[in-house]
């Protein structure tokens, strides 16, 4: 497999992720009474977490339009630990989404939104 | 809720799928020894198109960027069924993936393109 499927690759998923969020805040805030829906949102996300590290072999670094500090690999297990603190938050999520808890949902996303925010201010540029 | 919150929850969601769509292509062509996070992009699918139904209510058809033609509202068992179908499509890919059954994957990968394009071909713009 070549360095740059992998980039391009984790690229997609993180941009998909960050659609699901997108769907999430305008069911959390009330815009869109799609609960059930919220539940699938916040498991999508969880999945894409649980791929992530995979998505970062050795040899990846530094290429094509990566935006992945070295960080990455010099503490891949603080990388892992980072991607499922928010693959656990996702669940969190998909939990209050699917017990209908409205106000636990809104705290569960600013959780996870917290754990997107700290990976990327240690791991991307 | 307003109808423009809708449209723009389904655009993302359907772009969210897109973006799988890409991982799951890069996978199966072997560009990327990923299989367990294929199975993971597959089931994000199958969540999305349980939930698509859910996105097109009465009352949001021809506003704001929507693509949806009238017929998702005048024939919605049949929107509903091609949602399934597209789950369903997307199920079978995640179980090929989780097998590890490359050959099969290709197989699962291109029916389930074909359940979106019917479904576009029909009740997309």
């Amino acid at each position: 497999a070549s360095p740059e499927a992998y980039v391009e690759y984790r690229k997609q998923a993180l941009k998909a992720s960050g659609d699901h969020m997108k769907a999430l805040s305008a069911i959390v805030k009330g815009q869109l009474p799609l609960n059930a829906e919220a539940a699938k949102h916040a498991e999508a996300i969880a999945a894409i977490m649980e791929s992530l590290p995979a998505a970062f072999p050795e040899g990846t670094a530094g290429i094509a339009k990566t935006e992945a500090k070295a960080v990455v690999w010099s503490k891949a297990d603080e990388f892992k630990a980072d991607a499922v603190k928010s693959a656990d938050a996702a669940k969190a999520l998909a939990q209050a989404a699917t017990a209908g808890d409205t106000a636990q949902m809104g705290k569960a996303l600013a959780a996870l939104g917290g754990t997107c925010k700290g990976c990327h201010e240690t791991f991307r540029e």
